[in-house]
Parts: C-alpha cells; structure tokens; sequence
C-alpha cells in the first residue's frame, strides 16, 4: 500500500509538467531518441533530460543506449496505474449517483402509496 | 492551450499527494464536512487544510460553509480531464500497434507471395 501511494506519488508528479506531457505524448505515439524529444521543447538539452530522469523515475518512460543514441519508450502499464486510480474514483462517484437515484425513486413510490391513500 | 497545459499541471500536481488522494477517495463516496476529512490523516488540521487548498485550486474540489459546518465535494468533471489526457495517449499507443500488426500481417503476406513463387 506505502509502494503503491508512493508509485502513485511520482506517477502524477511527473505528469504535472508541460514538458514531460510534451515527451509522454511523443512517446504513445512511438519509441524516439533523446535529442526528438528534447527538440521541440523550449529548455537546453540537460533541462530537458532532467525531466526525462523524472519520468524514467516514475516508471512511465525507459531509456536504452544503442551505439551512441538514447532511445525511450513509453511504458503504458505504468500510466495506465494513473489512469485507473482516477476511474476508480469516477465509479464510486456514478455507484453514489445512482443509489441516489435509486433512492428518490423509492421516496416518489412511497408519495404515490400515500397520495392513493388520502 | 496555455490555460489547458496550466490546469492540468495543477491536476496532476493536486493527486501527486497521498493525503490529497484520500480525500479525494472519500469525497468520491459523498460530501463530507472538512473535520472528517481531516480525521483519518496523520497531520494537523491546519495542515489538511493546506491540502485542502490545493485540491481546491485545481478545481476538483469545492466547499461551502453552511453555519458553521464547511463541507466540500468533489467536482467529478475536473477529475476526468486528468483521467482524459492519459486515455488519450493509450488510445494513440494502441493505435500504433494495431499499425505495427496491420504492417507486420504484410509481411507475412508479402513472405507467402515470394514463397509459392519459388
């Protein structure tokens, strides 16, 4: 439970930058090299591995040395945690919307015994 | 986009926390008054407070004082945004290997062609 509130920590943490959203979206759409990532971003090369290490951190992004190109790639286990803690949520939220409904129905029942019986 | 970009940091900066996280558990289940929200987390009340206020400012939860009570809900609304952008970038992942398999079955096609021809 402590892994998983701290896996859940950095997770979101790490979405929580423009930036390494920038890389994430990036890297759905396929495996790219340090410098593609780094590219369109508007920092130096080591600000911007700086927020890749934060993503490799979190476990959303891994990274491997070909020669002498870094490559990353995307792990979508690991941002579907992120995805799947929030829809758990959503589906607590409709669960209590509906047994709120459930209940208001019972309650126009019980008005409609009572309006039959005066 | 730039509003986007900023909401969302302020999102994903909001559950990045794992006492924000309960509370935003609980509030999934129904309002609840600040008091009880503050209770079950090993902290002061001024601190859940703090807490409280970033939840807030991320706008996935607000509060109302009714006498002397504030109670708070969740915005279940602000919450999906967060939920959105990570099922966005999974729908692009997927899509990529449904690509790679189409491109993959063309091969293999292509590999059938030149066999029966030799």
């Amino acid at each position: 439970m402590l892994n998983q509130s701290t896996g859940l920590d950095r997770l979101f943490h790490a979405l929580a930058d423009p930036a390494r959203r920038a890389m994430v979206e990036r890297l759905s759409r396929g495996p790219a090299p340090v410098s593609e990532l780094a590219r369109p971003l508007p920092m130096s090369l080591p600000a911007a591995m700086q927020h890749l290490g934060v993503l490799e951190a979190a476990g959303i992004v891994r990274s491997a040395k070909i020669g002498r190109v870094r490559t990353c790639a995307i792990e979508p286990e690991v941002l579907s945690q992120a995805e799947q803690w929030i829809n758990a949520r959503r589906i607590e939220w409709e669960r209590r919307l509906d047994r709120l409904g459930d209940y208001l129905k019972t309650l126009e029942g019980e008005g409609d015994g009572n309006g039959s019986g005066t």
